[in-house]
């Protein structure tokens, strides 16, 4: 076989590659390629980066060093609501398409740091759900065909968990870069709101949006994220007061948040709370202290998210075109935004309020632990499901992962083994603001206990 | 003459006083009650703490240390939206009173430290306004009584400037701790929003009101700041987050930026204008170099304020009340108040959109100035004139104060000598969150430049 079919697309590994040059930037392209045409219409891409423009910036990369640039040949995608200059940014609905004059900060730091990017992903439409199939194409659970990728950046980490891309950039206002991560066991890297710069993209709610990174592992999260967690003086969002500096985590007796037994909810799911038990216990075996907390205020924040006022973010975002479009919109999308335009002035000065209150209980509660874990998606449904019940298992969905932006956390999703259906399982690490960079070793550290490679099953290594 | 009688209230000279046991919190008791009684119904109060329980604190403190304690028997008071257990808070609208169960933060602070509560003083109504005279009774200009006393915290200011108390704090959502400080030739130190507990009040803008502080000079204003300037976890809106630490300001070679010159606007008060000018001539004598900045993003904030969906705080705030209670409210207040039923969450959205917009045009203009230097207020009004045009004239007093705590910005009012009129004129230096101290040491020289000691005539000395 050729060894390119098998190269993985590890940042680490593929750094290796390009040193040794056992590759070219331009072996790895078209391999991409061929990648690509060998899953035919998989509903990852709603645009590819055409081939000869590729293939330019792969003779572009020739003439400089691999060790000069951080992210040197790296290839990667964007979910569909980030603008890339050349192609249509769509939010997977092709009505609302526009050509932007120039890339998104994001990108174009990536662009910099010599990453090259492939093609742009689907995503439930304006990242309004946490299923990934609320689009006209929609990709699939890479574990089985049967069950959603989660979303809203579905595409996003279906490529990175199919081997198509080494990482990619999603969107994630309440999930949506944490949801598809666990639903396919990669890593989904949450930053701290305002850290990673949201200039140069569709908004869902513009004020706490974070651009979350897709990687195999915890490492090649990292990697990105160094290159992106940097001052954006051009976005209003960015954040103008650097988080309080806080010692970092310690290897032991580091002290680990768990909603007390009755909180936690599974949806019938007895394999997920299994799944979750074990994590527990794995986690206790890297040396943490187990507490349990009380989930209500993070409960309650989640709820006012897709529940509430906040839903007028999405109104304004997009709410002008749904109106005037409303046949050319996912109906169940639609629903949902439109059902903002009940809200006044003062429903958002309340919930504001509220969220105030629930942030001063949420740091009470991170006063005397290092950081929360819980299941990253309490369930997995079949693809049939939710189109029966679009809504509600939705929310289901949303369970453990839509405070967080809200409440000023960084999250870091990490695979966590596989449940007896051969899903995989993941759980999510938060933390307070700016703790971006603790949570990563202990993340590593989680992953390699799992005896699993990360990514779909098309990326295991052969038995011997 | 009784030396009682011509005893200051400053701060630093009540300390003394009482270091030498040249008197004891109960003879300054004794003299305020004195002075109180003397103006009669003057409108500066809305309730005095009974004689019995003043003269009961003034024991409890005569068995301390007047060194023990950094406002050992210093006497204050609060604008009437504040919560002093034992009073009513009434936020100047009779009907509205309620019995607090407990004293607000900031006034457990202070007790704790020392200071003895005189009484609540007189408001705009629901502190909207800053005028000073929406209000069943209110208090003149001490200056001059046919002159608006500024507000919305006129009773606070024409206390302290009368000699009534040594300190008084108010609140501040868009210049009510500064333009009555500048119509009664005192200091008024509006702290960065969240740095002083808000707990326990009445709100106008919950989400940045401030508790400024009213005294005769900025070494008074720093000892109260000092007191109060403490973590109060239980208030949501406390900073979260400590601002970045700064050099302090320079001695000399430091930058004050002013309006361009065309942006300046005095309300064809000619006399302010000169005012402005000399001040700018002083700080240019203190070591300044004056720069000219563009004023149409602070503007632009300020217009937002007034004109907007912040009302739907106010509306969030005192809302219910307001509408059932129409004819026992100021027409006026009401109608500014029932304003803002028209807008929707999507207006309110877009609103805090543009405002951050706004913070960074103006943290960039901060980049190149240490502080803004603007009139505090552009002229000032007389009461017939004021209760002949209210919406209009209030407004203008407002034109160079409306934008600080939206834009997150702490502000010191100082005096700056007197018109041709007679009435005192002031200057506000404003700056990014956490520069509060900054600001004080040069409040202080600019202060002594004046040539005029603080507060109303019946305060300067005698003659010799």
């Amino acid at each position: 076989m050729n060894p390119l079919h098998r190269q993985s697309l590890a940042i680490a590994a593929l750094a290796r590659a390009y040193r040794r040059e056992t590759f070219t930037p331009a072996d790895i392209i078209g391999e991409i390629h061929r990648r690509i045409q060998a899953r035919g219409r998989d509903g990852v891409w709603t645009a590819l980066v055409p081939e000869q423009a590729l293939m330019q910036r792969a003779h572009e990369l020739a003439d400089q060093s691999p060790e000069a640039l951080p992210l040197y040949g790296i290839p990667f995608s964007l979910k569909d609501n980030i603008d890339a200059a050349g192609l249509d940014t769509t939010a997977s609905c092709p009505a609302y398409a526009y050509r932007p004059a120039r890339s998104a900060r994001t990108v174009a730091l990536l662009e910099a740091a010599g990453a090259i990017l492939i093609g742009k992903n689907t995503m439930d439409q304006f990242a309004t759900g946490l299923v990934g199939i609320r689009a006209p194409q929609h990709p699939v659970n890479s574990f089985n065909a049967e069950y959603i990728p989660g979303g809203s950046s579905s595409g996003s980490a279906v490529a990175v968990a199919t081997g198509l891309v080494s990482f990619a950039l999603g969107s994630d206002t309440g999930g949506s870069g944490r949801i598809p991560a666990a639903l396919n066991n990669i890593v989904g890297l949450k930053p701290t709101p305002g850290l990673i710069s949201t200039a140069g993209m569709v908004y869902a709610n513009r004020s706490f949006d974070c651009v979350p990174i897709f990687a195999l592992d915890c490492a090649d999260a990292q990697s990105v994220f160094d290159v992106l967690a940097v001052d954006d003086p051009d976005d209003p969002y960015q954040r103008r007061q650097a988080a309080p500096s806080r010692p970092p985590l310690a290897e032991r007796d580091f002290i680990v948040g768990v909603p007390t037994g009755e909180q936690r909810t599974f949806f019938d799911d007895d394999d997920a709370e299994r799944c979750f038990e074990r994590a527990i216990e794995q986690m206790v075996g890297l040396g943490a202290r187990i507490v349990d907390v009380d989930y209500a205020p993070f409960k309650e924040a989640g709820d006012l998210l897709f529940e509430g006022p906040p839903l007028a973010e999405r109104l304004a975002s997009v709410g002008d075109f749904v109106r005037s479009h409303a046949r050319q919109c996912d109906p169940v999308v639609a629903a949902i935004i439109e059902k903002a335009s009940g809200y006044t002035a003062v429903d958002f000065v309340r919930y504001q309020y509220r969220l105030r209150e629930l942030e001063v209980e949420v740091d009470r509660a991170f006063s005397s632990i290092d950081l929360l874990m819980v299941p990253t998606a309490a369930t997995a449904y079949r693809i049939d499901a939710v189109r029966a019940d679009p809504v509600r298992l939705n929310r289901h969905m949303g369970h453990y992962t839509y405070f967080a932006n809200l409440l000023d956390l960084c999250a870091l999703a990490v695979p966590a083994g596989l449940r007896g259906n051969g899903l995989p399982f993941g759980v999510c690490l938060l933390a307070p603001a700016g703790r971006d960079r603790a949570l990563i070793p202990l993340g590593s550290r989680f992953q390699a206990l799992q005896g699993l490679a990360p990514g779909a099953p098309v990326l295991q290594p052969e038995p011997v």
